[in-house]
């Protein structure tokens, strides 16, 4: 016996293996909030996810599987500068490429949501073909937002430039302006309001294409997920989403992300541990 | 180019005109929170709800229009004698005449439920065939209160001294004296636990006459509006108060009143959240 | 008159008499959160519900009966050793004795979920055809944890040991690990994430039994429920639980107890509330 | 042994004796907030000081005495009829003269500062040569405050009326009107900033005077004493407050309040703390 | 007697003239915290400083001298585009010199430090022999921080490159890099852990030159300021800062920033007053 | 450049190096409150210390040195099982004859006080002339707390049987019981209230001894150090025990640990900064 046996190193995602080479999924934390026009604090999301995570059981009942025997890596938060957006999203698209290069899906947890578009540029390149599963209480698909083109409310306008029209769908909006509904009625599947009914109904189709999943936490209503950067009351429920979550299991992820987090305003914690499971979820399946 | 360009103030609702006399409705908040008897508070719910408000949209998708081409004026906060309810009241009453007789739509910030007291007696004066629309959790139809006629468990068995017999409609009553289900199976439609089912069969009612609503946000379920003075379990959630406002348009709305926001008691801000997406509802529709 | 009758003394559950004999359910506060793994604070459970029960009315709706006319005496907190398990689970086995050698119904308020193992060992001595019908987000059914046999994730693993097989009835599980529900398959009815349905359908097989009911208070959602030591989301509402209490009348009661109540991680008091409100409701119906 | 001698009340004042008749001192709370004009909050001030109180030993090492000798009697809260300032203030000063009828010192905790007013009326009545000894941040000398005569910022204007001239000493006071350091320089004795140096130096007049002391929290600096209703930066140290505090056994006190603690401005309960430290060694020294 | 009689303005600055053209002292918010590597918050600064001011007195017994008869004027907050830093700087900037070409006195509310370099740019362009008076525990002289020229912990690297050699006076100094303290040997007076004490020594100094001031409100222990973004502990107390403050009325200030205040970090608020509290005296002294 | 390279670990203490072997001084966090009687939460200390200590440099002014070239490991937390106290001291117990047995100076962080009896009496056998530097708020010197031996508030009686007699020195003692304090004189060297000045006095004593430090932070007052189990008002300043640990340089420490930060009561995080700079320090000390 010595020192080492009695330590406790809960600071990688619950179930996190230690060996990179082996790891099908990688986990990397982006810290990023620079663009949070409302309330920041989802730099911090990432960390108190993972943290979280360890009150969970590393046994699913919803799939009747554990984390235990799945190989994945937490590669812990990139080093973000704080201030310059243009830096940070090379850095995450640089990220994002190693990972694929090595062969591995990357699952990120933000910060906000703006980190979704170097990402999705960098897997869409690799599937041509992919589709963009988007839920979500905002359209994100202004073009400029306080005159900035690279913005948390741009996001998904600047995504569409860059896959196939009409391969983005999105799920659970609820707020945007007059001009992204019509950009939405050409350029994108937007469901309003509802979650799990549009999303099983498009599931056919998705089950022919790779998959990319950008999950925005308040697409659930503020009150199961209270810790998130702009809430807007009138989404679904945790259960709802959970339920939605246990057909991933029918796709084929090819990336994900998980965003805007923010635990400065969640203090029971109840969304980031919305989020870690979630992500356990989401784990097993990939595993 | 000059300083003023660049200065942004959101002290006022979202989307409000600086012009008095062109206003069609006039936001006034009541920052009275005097005979709380539990938790006070409600006194900085019309300031947080105005600033929350900045983080929506001004479009809403709920009812396909805009707050943009709305005129509606935000006259700030009365100023209260804090411990003085008597001559408090009598502001609040003052002001709703001086709103009235320009010819407005009065719309109030609570505070505590304690003040649709005097803006009712003052609106139903023009209105005598006005019905009450009441949201809430609790009967408030108690004769006195901890000795006192005034109070916030009082206020609609004072109201219903001022208007027609069986003019107010109760919607999620869960709680309440015996004596004021009693007093309420006489005079007033009191509708327990649930909100929207029964508010659709009364709404043929509604449309023949001048309607005031008072919404008492713990009507809603805690989880959704914890930052209340008496949050009351068992409540119905942000979706279904959503839908209900959405049907608020068919209404001929001359007054309105949202109280019992209570800023200190809801560290996530989605109380006052909700708060200011149902005032922008109401604010398009009656625009 | 004198200086007493001005005097307010809130310290006891609403509406408790201070006639220990001629009480027929006696409340017992158990501040021990020993065995908490995650975060610690349930040991303040029984004190803020007390203090919040005074909110509520002590008239229900519900169950249009009052708390006046009930006879029940709270016997404040049990002063317990902190750190000492043994010694801690010992005195509340007295303390529950007690309470059933003077022919009253005892009703325990924790505390950590671990306190109903001594409190159900001796109830169910006196009663060996009981039933424990068990509302929980987890199993509770390790056989060991943390290298503990006595630990809140044991509890009922160890209670099976002492009652009649299959006599424990569990709703809203929802985590655990897969030794845990292997094991619910043999030795108890366990059901997965509903909870009023299964219990509609067990209810006739309750009538015919003395019932003993633990609800931990997270088997209701994290959204409803905060405050409580291991939130685990996807649970039942506030609306639902309480739907389940109204036909705990149609029971034979002999003992009770709600714990996981955390009030450092309720930061809007409504996990204590909904605690508070299910306990009025009980003690109607007990009465 | 029976159930009762694990029972922990924790719900009076550490090292409170039952017996009124008995008791030297009587301790009664006032939960009045009614004319705060910026955070209300101090109505749950004397429950949270007793509350804490429990984590200080009895014993104190300031004055080498105890409290478990000392016999003085909690009297729990007065019931205050929240929104009626006169009606509560015709209560304080009921209690306050019941109090004295029966030959004890009245020691009362706020609340909000203008409780002082019935009690010090009532005391001085007793005592015609008395000395007030006010600890303040602020000079609380208003002739009308928000229209009102009676508030918390008049209160020593008001005691002023009742009591001789000059038999008012101020200590710390750092903010007040143009037109309330003119009456201080004419009518009290008042000093700026300092607390400890003026009190040693008025020490000798004090100990030829019957005494009541009122002590708002917030003569100490926000630092030490954050929960209270106005903070006001710049006031002295709880070290300094509590060498002063221990000079007042060599003082003939025949009343005392201590007034303005607010928990929910105060989230790690240091103020709180603060105020039971005080009161202890106020009641080793009266006991 | 109109509507507008009872309405209650507090959304500028206490005592703020609304007449900008005759004012003497501009304030202008700045909610920016881009750089802001810790912990966010800074934005809601000046807003909060704003609000909180209304609990002080217009009257200064420090000074002896009120806020009434002064011309100051309360610009409001500029408007930011958050995450970008460079625009953000160049409004900063235009704003500082149309007040300067207006011939009024810049006063601006943080913010994160950064926000300081293009004021101080601006303002030394018309005082070539312009002193800068700094306060701050961080010595904030980096050359480069996180790969980035322009962060707060750079800012006065920058501003030594704009101005006289030997101009910059710091204060309160207590954590920086060896190579800044190196720097500053060279470069600035750099006076470590002490205020008081240096700045009395060199006020003679001070007073022949027109004076910029910077106060980062981390220089004052955390103790009586929690509220700032990377608190260091160690500092000063809120009374020496205060009666620093009292000598200002000897300078010959033309610019002032007070930054670094943090809301979210701030529970009680008393961070903010005591920034509120520092600005008085100094409106009071430019008045 | 690979993905390595961009990622952010932050999870040790600032400056720690990977390397056990080489290191000199061994970090080790003990996550353990079972024995605190007031509030739980010291069980989240080390890990808090360790992330806001990314927020301070390396470089410290006060001792002109820096972590960089320092050698210490942090190890991370040790496994603790909640609810057993005789297990977890031994399991510190093992760990800390781990570490002495490698040669390396322990340095351990609370966690409950009640950890250093394990660790001084491991450490004790290595050194029989040891001193012991105990800086407090409370004696802790009982016999028996609770019914208990060990507990946070016997551990320096349990101590005092271990180490040579007046071998003990106690600085900012201001809480005990009469016992306590009668035992102190006999047994113990007990400084009341004060730290520098008595440190100094005894500073040519512990010179010719190897020295253990244990660092209660509630010897620092609340203002300070509002994050800890048992505040106790009438501490020092920050800024005092700083200057006290800047002359540790001076002797030869052979262990030392920090204890009692309770992040769930420091909402600012000011007591855990000040225990990560009192830890820098020290690191930079013993480096």
């Amino acid at each position: 016996m010595n020192v080492f046996e009695y330590l406790n190193r809960q600071n990688e995602f619950l179930g996190a293996k230690s060996d990179f080479n082996n790891a099908k999924v990688v986990i990397t934390g982006v810290p990023m909030d620079s663009t949070a026009s409302f309330r920041p604090g989802t730099r911090f999301g990432p960390k108190k996810i993972r943290e979280v995570s360890h009150e969970l059981e590393s046994y699913s009942v919803y799939n009747a599987d554990s984390l235990e025997n799945k190989n994945f890596f937490d590669a812990g938060d990139i080093c973000i500068p704080f201030g310059n957006v243009k830096k940070s999203l090379d850095i995450i698209g640089e990220v994002t490429e190693q990972i694929l290069d090595n062969g591995k899906i990357p699952l990120f947890l933000g910060g906000e949501h703006l980190i979704s578009y170097p990402i999705i540029k960098k897997v869409s390149k690799n599937y041509p073909d992919i589709i963009i599963i988007h839920f979500d209480a905002h359209a994100d698909l202004r073009d400029i937002y306080l005159g900035e083109k690279l913005s948390h409310a741009t996001v998904f306008r600047r995504i569409s430039e860059d896959i196939k029209s009409k391969h983005i769908y999105q799920f659970g909006i609820r707020s945007g302006t007059k001009d992204e509904f019509l950009f939405a009625k050409r350029h994108t599947h937007m469901n309003l309001f509802e979650v799990k009914t549009p999303f099983l109904k498009a599931l056919p189709v998705f089950k022919n294409h790779p998959i990319y999943i950008t999950l925005d936490i308040d697409v659930v209503d503020p009150a199961f997920a209270p810790g998130t950067g702009t809430p807007e009351p009138g989404g679904c429920s945790a259960k709802e989403i959970l339920e939605v979550v246990s057909f991933f299991k029918e796709l084929n992820i090819v990336g994900f992300d998980l965003v805007e987090v923010s635990p400065p305003n969640d203090s029971s914690e109840i969304t980031s541990l919305l989020a870690a499971k979630i992500l356990r979820e989401l784990l097993i399946v990939l595993g």
